[in-house]
């Protein structure tokens, strides 16, 4: 499968924002920004939620990368329209590009959109880029004081997913010092403990995302 | 230990970085800027590099963070002095901020200052910041395609360190792909494979920053 490259224009404006949320509300589809650390597993977490989404929903993938396009060749194998969106140096993705991105994807084919943010804890979390739902990813390895460095990304997100979970005995992770962090930043958020590897908690995060699909689609 | 915490002024200037770095060479000090992503373990490497170095050399720190002051505690816990720089929600230090900081610092009773960046491995390879040396750390768990997907963080670097070497049993990281990738980009540059946690690989890395310690008060 082919894949489009995108160069991301660097003219920001929160307005965009509002108009590609309006142009998926009209087409009912359910755009889901999945940010974190470099090397939480963004990649590794959308793949295997494709494969428990798949059979209910059409998916889509913009995937985000200051340069190259080996995530997008991984997804794009695996069947999935996927468009790669390279922003040259840039630490986030802008509602710009998503916009102009947009008609490269089969829009009327589609019932959901993940878009693969920049490895970054800081500079996604303020940029919206029109999404539906943002998944916030922190994985076991990075350490237990993310949310109190990196506050805007687990406040302003609809989820916090632990990944790596099965990683926890080789790391000293105090999970309930993140937990308390979460809910004094962010009341009443969701949780997932997730291992993309073992498969673990993937059922409970479908679930949640599938409800999300489900609104939009309503 | 009181802490002082300066706010980081946003005009970047390039020009600023060169003054910096004139500053220190007039008074013989050697600044070490310390890059990673979040969790990479940058605090606990400069906090084993200070227990390692402090016999030899006079050492100040100063501490990046978007917010807080935890590692900055931590620090000058162990009797050093060190000035907390918060960037207020921006995703690196610039120079301008340690030319403001600096004189915070006993700079007459110093041969090293180890800069600690915000943890991002995009936006802090952008701005020089003053230093003479500039380590990158990649932890195992971060994952083996960082190299390629964040290119200049490993090129404008003086040296590599793999970090948190002690968990390579755990995770399914290819380090020929790593080394092959920064040869690429950096060509005869060192890499250090290091442990915090065992402290294996810290001497070798602590020879190769005592080496630039010394070229700096020549």
């Amino acid at each position: 499968m082919e894949i489009k490259v995108l160069h991301q224009v660097m003219d920001w404006n929160e307005d965009v924002s509002e108009e590609v949320k309006e142009t998926l509300a009209s087409r009912r589809i359910c755009m889901i920004n999945v940010m974190g650390s470099p090397g939480a597993g963004k990649t590794s977490l959308i793949t295997s939620l494709i494969d428990r989404l798949k059979e209910d929903f059409r998916i889509g993938v913009i995937e985000g990368d200051i340069a190259g396009q080996v995530d997008a060749e991984h997804i794009a194998g695996l069947g999935i329209p996927t468009v790669q969106l390279n922003t040259d140096g840039a630490c986030h993705i802008e509602a710009m590009s998503i916009q102009h991105i947009l008609p490269e994807l089969p829009l009327d084919q589609l019932d959901v959109i993940f878009v693969e943010n920049i490895g970054n804890l800081v500079c996604p979390a303020e940029f919206r880029i029109g999404e539906s739902l943002r998944i916030t990813i922190l994985s076991i390895p990075e350490g237990d004081d993310k949310v109190e460095k990196y506050p805007l990304m687990f406040t302003d997100t609809d989820c916090l997913v632990l990944n790596k979970y099965d990683m926890m005995p080789y790391f000293d992770f105090d999970e309930k010092r993140v937990c308390a962090n979460y809910e004094t930043v962010n009341p009443g958020a969701p949780l997932f403990r997730v291992s993309s590897r073992t498969g673990g908690g993937l059922a409970e995060l479908a679930e949640f995302i599938s409800g999300n699909i489900r609104k939009a689609k309503a």
